[in-house]
C-alpha cells in the first residue's frame, strides 16, 4: 500500500489497518528528520494549509503548525475569536472563502461533533480533523498508538485501559477505534456516570475498579480530568475522583509488573496522576508529544500526495 | 505607464485611471502565479511588511497575509487586542516604533476615517489602507472592478448598482470612485435612511426601488447587512429590509436578462441574498475572494518598487 | 572572548563585562545586516524558537520575532490567552511539552519574578528572559546601553539618571546592573514612594529633585508612568507626577548643556516627557527600538552557538 484509502482524515473509524501502517512507516521517516540538526524537508513547498481553530488549543495547534513548517508548507492561521464566524457567516462560507485564496488543506478543530465530516462533503480541500466536539481526535489516537508501538514493539495483542471521563472524550473514542483496528484489547475504567451507556457494543469492557484495570493492562492511558465538568451531575468532587481513579507511585509499585503510563495532556498533577508517576520511567507522556509532530507530518504528507 | 502615480494606496480617490490599468495588468500576472502548483515568487524577499489591524477582520487580513507570503515578503502581524494602543500610545508612536524595526510597508485597518492618510503624512513607509472607518477600502473596490472586468470583459460602460447600507459603507464609497474612474455608470439602492444625503453630488443616482435598479443594471453589488446597525434609527428590522432589498432567485428570473451578483462577504444567507442566488452562476462572490489575493499582490508589488 | 560565559540570558546580574562587550560587537555586525537591502542572514536555519508571552507585549514581542526572522530561525508563538495555562498546567509541563516538539530556545515573558531562572533549572533549552515581573528585562538594558555607546562613544564614565517608578520597574533594575558593570555612574530619581527602600545598597544614589538630577547627568532614562499604578498608595496623581518629574523642552534649555533622553516606550506624551522633547534631537528613543532588533539577534545568535 503506497497511499491512504481516504482523502481526508476525519476520524479513525474511516481508516483501514493498512492506512495506520502506512502512516506509522511515514512517521518513522519524519521522526528521523525532526531529530536531525536541520529539521526540515522541502516536500510541501507548493502546499498552503489553513489551521482553523474554533476552540482554544495549545499543544495540538502548535504541533500541527510545527509539522507544517517542517514540511515547508505555507500556513495561514485562523481562530474563531477574531473571525467572521461571530458575524453570522456559515461554516461552509467561511471555509470556501479561505479556499478561494488557493488553500489546499484545512486542519480544523470545532466544538460540534461531525463538523469535519460535514465540511468534507461540501468543500473542495483535504480536511484533517483536529478534534470535533466529543466525537473524534484522530491524530491524537494515532500518536498514542505510535508511542505504544515505539515503547512495546507492537500494538497488536497489547492490553490497554483508558481511565477517566470516557463519556465526554474524543481522545477515548478515537483511541478505542485505533487500538481495536490494530488488534489490541481495550478496556475503559472510570466512574459509571462518566462511561457511555452502551459502550460494550463497541467491544469494550468496562472495569470500574482501578486496581483490577491496572493489574490487567500493559498500558494505562490516563485521561485529563476536566474540572469544569466534575460537578454534581457526574461525580461528587475532584478529590473523590482522585481517591478512586488517580494513579500514584505506590499503586504502580504494588502491581508486581511494569505498565506504561500515557496522558494526552495537559496534566493536572496530583489529580489523575501524581508527579512521581508523571516523571517516572513508566510515563511516555513527552514521547507522545514528540511523536505527535512526526505523525502529523506523515498525515499531512500522505494527504497532500492525493491533491 | 510603468509605475503608480502614488506612493501609498490610501483610497481610490487618489488614483488615476492609468493606475488602475497598471494594477489590473500586474494582477493578471499574479493570478497566473497563484494558479500554478508553486504559487510563490521570490520578488519581495527584501521587503518587510507589518499588518496592523486595529479592527477585527478575517478575509481581508488573510488575503493580505497570503498575498505577502506569495511574494516572499517578511511579515509581522499586530492586532489591537494585544497591543500598546491600550496603554495610551499614539498611533504615530506605535507605527514609528514598528518602522524603527526596519519595516518597509504598513497595511492598516483602523476604525477612524482618515487614519491611513494621517499616517502617510507622518511616517516614512508605504501605507496601504485596508479599511478606515466608513471612508475607503480601496483594495476591495479594486478587486470588485477586476472581477467585473474578468466576467464582462470591461468595466467601461457597464451599469452597476450598489445595494444596501450605503451610508456606513467604505466598500460603497471606494466602489463608486473606482467604477466612475473606469467609465462605468453607478446607482445606489437602499432605504433612504441608509443613503447619504448629498450622494448625487458624486454623480450617483439614487434608486429606492430594488426591481427598477436590477432591471437597469448589468451588475448588482449586494452589501452586507450589519445587523448591529439595523436598529430603529435607520430601519424597522432586518426582516423588512430583506422584504424590500433582499434578492432571491425568483426576482432574478423575472428580470428577463442575466445580471452579475457580487457580495463583499461575509454573506448573511437569506438576508441580502438567498442561498440559491449566492450559489448560482450569476454570483461571482468566490471569484472576488480569489481575485483579492492577486490584486493585493499587485498593489504591494507596485508600491514596493517605489521604495 | 569568543563565547558567552552563560548558557541563558536570565538577567544582567548573571553577566560579566566581557559578555556585554561580545554582545555589542556581535550586534554591530547585525545592525549592518538589518540596514542592508536584504536584511536576513541564514545563520539559524536549523534552530526553532518558541516565543512564550504570558503577559501582553507589543514592541518586545515584535522585536524578538523580527530578530528571529532576520536570523532565519523557525518560530512558534504562544500567548497565555489561548493556552493550556488556564487549564491548570504547570509552567514546567507547558514548556516541556513545547520542547518535546524539538524547540531549541525559549523567549519568555512572565508576570512572576524569577520565572525565567526557575525554568532554566528545570528544562533543557536555552532561555531568554523577555521580562519577569518587576525583576529583570535584560535585553532592554542591553539595548539601552548599546544606544548610549552609539550616541556617546562609550558607556564607561557616563552619568545616567533613571527617572520614574523605580520600585516596580524591571527596566530600572536591569539598567542599573548593566550600567554599573560597564563603569557608568547611576542615580535614580522619582518620588520616594516609588523608590525601593534599600536601593543605596546597589551603589545607586537617590536624587528626588529632577532638576538637580538632570544637571548632574549625561543621560536621562525616563521610565514610563504606569497610570494603573499611580493611585493614592504611591502618589497623589499623574498630574502632580508630571509637575515634579516630567521633562519639557524649557527644562532642557535651562540646563546649559545637552543631555541624552531615553525612553523604553510606550510614551505617554505630556506625562513623563512632552512631545517637543520626545521629537527633539536629544531623544534617541527610536534608535533604541532599532538597536533592540540588533541586540536581540546578537543574544539569540550567541546562545544558539552553545546548543
Amino acid at each position: 500500500m503506497s497511499e491512504l484509502s481516504v482523502n481526508h482524515l476525519l476520524g479513525i473509524k474511516y481508516l483501514k489497518a493498512e492506512d495506520i501502517d502506512l502512516i506509522f512507516k511515514t512517521a518513522d521517516h519524519f521522526k528521523e528528520v525532526i531529530n536531525r540538526p536541520i529539521k526540515k524537508v522541502p516536500s510541501l513547498r507548493d502546499i498552503t494549509i489553513a489551521n482553523l481553530f474554533f476552540e482554544n488549543s495549545t499543544r495540538t495547534r502548535l504541533s500541527f503548525e510545527l509539522a507544517e513548517k517542517r514540511l515547508s508548507a505555507d500556513i495561514v492561521n485562523f481562530s474563531a475569536a477574531s473571525s467572521s464566524v461571530k458575524k453570522g457567516e456559515t461554516l461552509i462560507d467561511t471555509v470556501n472563502n479561505i479556499l478561494s485564496m488557493k488553500v489546499d488543506m484545512v486542519v480544523m478543530r470545532h466544538p460540534n461533533p461531525g463538523a469535519a465530516v460535514f465540511l468534507s462533503q461540501h468543500v473542495d480541500a483535504k480536511i484533517i480533523n483536529a478534534g470535533d466536539g466529543a466525537h473524534e481526535h484522530p491524530t491524537q489516537a494515532l500518536l498514542d498508538s505510535y508511542s505504544i508501538r515505539e515503547k512495546l514493539g507492537d500494538v497488536k495483542g497489547k492490553k490497554v485501559v483508558i481511565v477517566g471521563d470516557i463519556l465526554h472524550s474524543r481522545v477515548a473514542l478515537s483511541n478505542i477505534f485505533a487500538l481495536q483496528l490494530q488488534g489490541a484489547e481495550v478496556k475503559v475504567c472510570g466512574p459509571k456516570t462518566l462511561i457511555p451507556k452502551h459502550i460494550e457494543e463497541l467491544g469494550v469492557e468496562v472495569e470500574t475498579n482501578l486496581i483490577k484495570a491496572l493489574e490487567w493492562c500493559d498500558v494505562a492511558n490516563m485521561l485529563r480530568v476536566q474540572n469544569e465538568r466534575m460537578d454534581m451531575t457526574y461525580f461528587p468532587s475532584t478529590r473523590e475522583y482522585t481517591q478512586q481513579y488517580g494513579v500514584n507511585k505506590k499503586i504502580l509499585n504494588q502491581l508486581g509488573k511494569e505498565i506504561v503510563i500515557m496522558h494526552p495532556g495537559p496534566i493536572n498533577r496530583g489529580v489523575e496522576i501524581t508527579s512521581d508517576v508523571a516523571d517516572s520511567k513508566n510515563a511516555i507522556i513527552l514521547d507522545q508529544v514528540e511523536n505527535g509532530v512526526a505523525i502529523r507530518m506523515a498525515v499531512i504528507y500522505l494527504l497532500a500526495s492525493k491533491i
